[in-house]
């Protein structure tokens, strides 16, 4: 089931119970290149929802890895050299694979060099873009907004998922907004991070970016509401998402999903 | 005690406890060459059980540390230019010193080049090679079975610790299964990382490297055991297993070893 | 207000309240260059505290990051040759934004190399210069005492933050012993780097460096007072002393600060 424009609530929350329960049925191998803070969180985060992370760096070894992934994540937190050529070999991968990726542009807003790459492998084709307000302004020179996000995954021919209070999901002629989530998630470090790397699980599941990365968003804010039930803080809620994302299930997310 | 074939239950669960004393009694210093996914996780595994981590992997600085240490870790997981030197450097200083270390292929399966790495490297005379299934057949061409690691660890002269649902551990003469654990050991990254760096730990203090693997794998296995009574998922398992390896006493080993 | 020899023991924890509300009011944005097994748990416990933390190494970006920064940790732990091209960077970054930062020499005392390359760091301006009784002796080639860590400070113009049972902290003229802190801290890894860390985001808002750095270990001492009344051992531990961080205030401080 897809994510049609102007899908009911519950159509929206079915889409992403089906994505959860593709992911479970399949436990996808993803590939992630991800920021040295971001990588055990992130594998504990796709190991929980049924995944198979993997996370080497090696211009030798990436290759083989992403060849061998359904899913992949570039993520430019603590970008360096090593991986700037892992991220030229993955992409290069991708590409002769037809193996959708994910764009994640941690960060951009605090150095240019790295907004500049990130322009650049926009061109590459990410199937998604996800990024926060001040890293859309860095990288788009708009500020945010459902009509720029929309402007940008149109000339761009990607997804754009952007992340604040309500997360706005668009591919240029679909929006959707998605309410879900908790404040303490922006306290605990690679959150973000993990996000995107679900939305990489959920697009190795569901070919319509569109909605995989609706499904993604869903499941992690209706896990950090769980969460938060049971957190005393960001220390304790850290591995009470995790403990969420592994007991989620369909039902919790009908319940809970908050799109429109 | 050692640990001979044919031990008894008891006996083996003896053997295990004496380790895990000395361990505590000694402190002894473990140098892991690990993953980044592993870092943070084994220092707090070895923090816990009693040992002093380190984690340097320069060519600088790698040498003071390994010559300083009592045992040594070689995990090939997020395999790089920098750890390839640092093992090459570690490697040699262990053969100086006589310090015994333990060899974790990684993810053999999954790329070819690791796979030629990790056998020029149990050329080099790891005690113990510590790996799961699918690695195992990567690394030897043969399934794994019984007779298949017994005749691995004979050619090689190493003892094998074939993980699994049971975890198998040969030196080609002897053979040990142990049945502790939990299924949500395997939810957690680097939980196998971080088992290797405790065979390594217990190598530090026990010559016999079949007892000292045995006895690390059943401390936490059984660790393992007890942090699943106070878990809500893998989130809270990972801090619990962390807690139940500090509060581990000979006692919990002896009530709980399950070795055939 | 300030921490003049001789405050009075509620005149202390008064200034390490007042600094705290200011890090929550100001969130403070503190770079870290530190090691691989640091840099998660450093980051959590920052943001816990209020502050925005960045952990970038690549030369091409490092000095982005430091030069939008209102604090720098200098962290010698897993140190290589990114991370000391990029603290080249940082520490010029630094002087040319009189952008006062802290050193924390891990392990000076395993490797010569790292001792030479602190003392050069030494000779660069830190404000403030935190490490433990060993790598104390192993910098200055003395004993570590009140008097020695005195003429340490005076020598090299710096702040000495002595971590042990007791910290000690002094500029040359005034002297602080601090009580606060439990057993547990010294379970969890890199626990002393997240503190060399809070120095760092303390002195972001507080310009008199003897001030900051007694603020910071009063402040996380006590954050580990109340996690290990959570606690069940050294896991649980590292997520309660995150959750402590982000709940304490000025009165806990002023309530349990133990200064004299």
């Amino acid at each position: 089931m897809h994510f049609p424009q102007g899908a009911s609530r519950e159509g929206a929350a079915q889409a992403a119970a089906d994505v959860l329960a593709r992911v479970r049925a399949r436990g996808p191998r993803v590939h992630c290149i991800t920021n040295a803070v971001a990588q055990n969180f992130t594998a504990n985060m796709l190991l929980a929802t049924g995944c198979v992370p993997s996370m080497t760096l090696s211009p030798e070894e990436i290759g083989a890895f992403v060849g061998g992934a359904q899913g992949l994540l570039v993520n430019l937190g603590t970008f360096d050299g090593e991986r700037r050529a892992a991220t030229e070999i993955a992409v290069q991968t991708a590409a002769q694979n037809k193996l959708p990726w994910v764009l994640d542009p941690v960060f951009v807003d605090r150095a240019p060099l790295r907004a500049a790459f990130a322009r650049e492998l926009i061109a590459r084709g990410p199937k998604v873009v996800r990024l926060n307000r001040a890293e859309f302004s860095a990288l788009t020179g708009n500020a945010p907004s459902r009509e720029a996000a929309a402007a940008y995954a149109r000339e761009h021919r990607t997804v754009v998922g952007l992340s604040g209070e309500t997360d706005l999901i668009t591919d240029g002629e679909r929006v959707a907004a998605i309410g879900n989530g908790h404040r303490l998630m922006a306290k605990v470090t690679a959150m973000g991070c993990a996000g995107s790397a679900l939305v990489a699980a959920c697009l190795a599941v569901e070919p319509d970016a569109f909605s995989a990365t609706a499904a993604a968003l869903v499941i992690i804010g209706v896990a950090g509401e769980l969460a938060a039930e049971k957190a005393a803080g960001p220390g304790s809620f850290a591995a009470a998402i995790i403990d969420a994302l592994y007991a989620i299930d369909g039902s919790a997310l009908i319940a809970r999903a908050k799109v429109s």
